[in-house]
């Protein structure tokens, strides 16, 4: 199924991202969910609850594990989560005390939240490397230009010649500014949101903070005082950061298609794309995605900011539809960096 | 590749729908292309334009056409749209006149709006039979539960009794008015949208418009007297539609998930959503989703308007936008009808 | 107060417009509601269910009628609405018997919803007529045109010449499309939303839908079967014709603000924007308000679709994001029309 | 004129917020354009490039200056700025060295983006200030709530008891997590953007960035390196903030309504707001007013990502959207922190 532009047969050549989708994956969800499992009952055994047995034997049965993917969507459509229909497919392989050990004091939301937690921040390091990349090469070209004028344009007229490499900052200082945020922000964008069945740990009493300390330190995540499963701010707070990443990027593909077009001729671009109808023409088809890409991601992250409106201790409706959107906001920036990346190396300035 | 929900391998079952998503598949996209070249070349041959042999050829060729979609791919991804790929492999298959004569006065857009016109039309055709099937049901339901009285709630208190026939009308009236719109939005939303190069259908001179109305007539769309390439209210139109929907089930939703609440216990739900913590509980997570549908349509919505400012007499940046947003709004108001029409089916009035 | 730039002492001057605020102020609306008021009772009259007097009376009061606005402001504050507060002040100066009379049987949302459907049907009929004038005015331009040709663009690049009269009929045709919609949508955008208590007219008896009858009738509403209370879809698809508008002319404003840059040239502006540091630039300030204002209402129509699920038999919270967004929908859609006319007579097509 | 509900003579006895209020006057952004200059031209006497009698007339003038608004209104609506009728207004007060010294090297983005950054500056205190007494608030509860428990939900059911302290911990860690956020972004949000004409600060020459350090210090604003005219990352970043304090507002309103239920009853209102229908109800309208906030924002922050496509060196279209959302946003946010302290005072644990 393809009504997904990011995962289309063909689409996916001009707006998809590989790297970034294999975040994404089942395979990669599930995987994650496992090593939340296995952290868990090792944070447990290491606590006491749990004998290091009933630890070990989770460890060795998710290593194995081969998911029944037509199960767990099956399982899935009916509870709304796939937690359940996981762990009947994972209990029948442990012994009776390891599969009442798994997932102890736990519930479905610490696992899935552990799990899109992982694999955003996966997700952050790829774009903040791809960033830095980008800055990168805008200092090299401003290097190159020295002191190359290009004709400066507000409100859309002409003003006065200006630098071409105060262009080229002000499109790379966003970039620097959006690394500077991710260290800001990934503590509470990638916390581990441990609470038990209703957010409070009290499955676990006494030893809760404990295990929820040694869980999130064996899966790279950051620990937190409470559960936070009700406190999505963080969440949002990760989807504004792509969209900055977009935004910038989206003025940058804004500025480059009106520095190309035929009557302004500021740049030149190598390998635009040609028409069916026109075969004269150099489509600034990469500058045109990043500003589609932009607007893509100011409109999603409007719905988590509305997805902060949590009920009580559990909104199965405001959690999905973080689901619906931060992925493909996700992979919306990570289409970005790649065809920004991808437009410099094919943009150079006109000679005057 | 799965960043999204309707085409993930577990997450599907919750929020998918098979037949809405076969509208959304390459091939349903490639044959709906070739129909509109084939239409095109029929259409081109009876005014004379191009030979009746090269039209029967072009015929010939796309209905034995298979796409190399990895080569589809690395053109879209180099052109912005597939067009340019898909015929240039196609034409080798073609004699050189009919070769010629494929695409004949015809530009990307032009087969790529067709394209998405006929499918997004078929959308509208399951959705128009989905919402007379919830409609016909809660009617039943409003027999069978005569003068029933439920408890009404205002600003979320208890206000007095009303009979729950006034509530399912109150569901069902949006729905009815939803149909009735389609009739209206049909010839905007389902028009063709034929403009050649740049939207003057110039290139087929006197008798473009007769072309243009054969093309129409043989793909089932709505002739229009311009090409309506940058004309988008129609496509934006279509989506407040699909976006009305999915509201006016998100509003059912809300209403079934308060009145299943443990302490409200108006309805009853057979088959909930079990959960990995608390077995005693039955999750009313059809409820929930159809909330989660009706504010992801909600915030998508708002892409296409903002896809109304259409530069000049093609925007690339508007256009693939439309690409991204409008697919998933159909798959949402499909998941939303599907889910709706299961809930209806498990959800019976309390005994008091 | 001034965060809105509607109501801002100088902003207003660029973004506002007088003839549409006048339907938005507290006077307009209390005029309003007391005209919702009289015609209920004048409607129970002529019914039977309150006597000639009572109606009499409570005609002569509310035509009387000054409003203590500081009073009205606490009340609000208090009660979520202001009917409460209104009826307090109007009971003191009617006789028992018609204090009794007055509002009878009805709910603050019916008059509320009255008020505001009676308000924007005033501000229809003012767009309808400025679209009239505008679609007047680009045909008048086409005429001028003749055969005058202009480079067409296509993905922000000069494709080929094409007649003006094409691109001024792609800036018309959606204007005129909006006032073929405005007929189909006005009985339910401009519907009677009344109900009593909990919508269900219940507080009338039999008598209750000709009462409705009668109220639609003296207020130039439409007449619906039931309450509508809570169907709020044609709230939302008026919201959606007002973006369609701001939209329509933001590409409009778009395509100006283009043909207007200084390497382009094809269109010539009069009285173009002054800037306090170039004296030479003529900025395209109207063209760009026209994109700002179709931005803006872009941007708000999703609420009014998250305002969709509106919860039981009433939502305060649904119910109030409408007020808060629909009126400054309707002032953008005023300012651009207005704004749009200026810019339309200010323009000219360049001598080549 | 009042399309806005901040602004509405009744209706903002609800939703308005007075403090908040007092920094979205005209006579406030006049003050700081004023300042603006003030400090500009003392800047500039410091570093030589215009004399110390020139910078004491300007101080001398712009303290006494009293607007003409229906000029500033004119000028504004051609100008699409307010500086240049602003400044037409107040040179003829001034000697002609120091008529030509004011608002030397500036342009009027410089003078309305630092009004604009020094009033949502004092936002930001007001703001903090509130969000310090809402978390001291809910902290007090907690420590009298003492081992209180309530009933958790999750998923719209009744799950099992947990300690209320629980609860209020999960209102209160976002607001102080807002407090955090405001140290990390005020340095973006709240820089001064100092660029000239084209953003480059070439007017005046090396003394350029000396001079706009001169000026961030004397208005309080953050320094930066560069102009920042078309980078407006740290102004959408606020707009964010300010949704995600309605956003976590919005969370405690709902789950107080929720809690509220005439069938839940776990907490008791006093002085809710009365019913023009049924005598007898508590309606929880301030609980109901966070939920409208919170979406309010939700929806509008979408338009500040849009702006962060801001073309070239200046867009008057993306620009003046910001000035279309962000006073309503801080509105909003003033008038959630202001109902939720109400509410929060009126709210007790209902005795078992």
């Amino acid at each position: 199924m393809t009504a997904s532009v990011f995962e289309h047969p063909f689409l996916a050549g001009l707006l998809g991202d590989e790297e970034m989708a294999s975040y994404f994956t089942a395979a990669a969800d599930i995987e994650a969910l496992l090593a939340f499992e296995t952290a868990l009952a090792e944070a447990e055994a290491a606590e006491g609850i749990i004998s290091e047995g009933a630890a070990a034997a989770i460890r060795e049965v998710a290593g194995q594990f081969a998911p029944d993917l037509a199960d767990l969507s099956a399982g899935t459509a009916g509870d709304g989560v796939v937690m359940p229909g996981l762990l009947r497919q994972i209990r029948p392989s442990l012994d009776p005390e390891a599969a009442k050990a798994l997932h102890n004091g736990a519930t479905s939301q610490d696992a899935i939240d552990a799990s899109m937690a992982m694999r955003l921040m996966g997700v952050s390091l790829v774009l903040d490397r791809r960033l830095a990349q980008l800055g990168d090469r805008l200092a090299q070209w401003g290097i190159e230009a020295g002191d190359a004028e290009v004709m400066a344009h507000t409100r859309m007229q002409a003003a006065r010649p200006t630098q071409f490499q105060r262009k080229l900052s002000s499109w790379a200082d966003p970039l620097v500014r959006c690394r500077l945020r991710l260290e800001q922000i990934a503590p509470r964008a990638f916390a581990l949101r441990f609470g038990g069945a209703v957010g409070d740990r009290a499955e676990l009493g006494e030893q809760a903070d404990a295990v929820a300390d040694r869980v999130a330190a064996s899966l790279g995540l950051f620990a937190a005082p409470g559960s936070l499963h009700t406190e999505r701010d963080g969440i949002a707070e990760f989807g504004h950061w792509l969209s900055l990443v977009t935004g910038a990027l989206g003025k940058l593909g804004q500025d480059v298609a009106l520095a190309l077009q035929s009557e302004v001729g500021e740049l030149r671009l190598e390998g635009g794309g040609t028409s069916s109808a026109m075969a004269h023409k150099q489509n600034p088809v990469g500058a045109e995605m990043l500003v589609t890409l932009a607007r893509f991601n100011a409109t999603l992250v409007s719905g988590l900011h509305h997805s902060l409106v949590h009920e009580n201790e559990r909104s199965g409706a405001a959690w999905t539809l973080e689901w619906m959107l931060l992925p493909q906001m996700a992979m919306a920036a990570g289409a970005a960096t790649r065809i920004a990346e991808e437009l410099l190396g094919n943009l150079s300035l006109a000679e005057i």
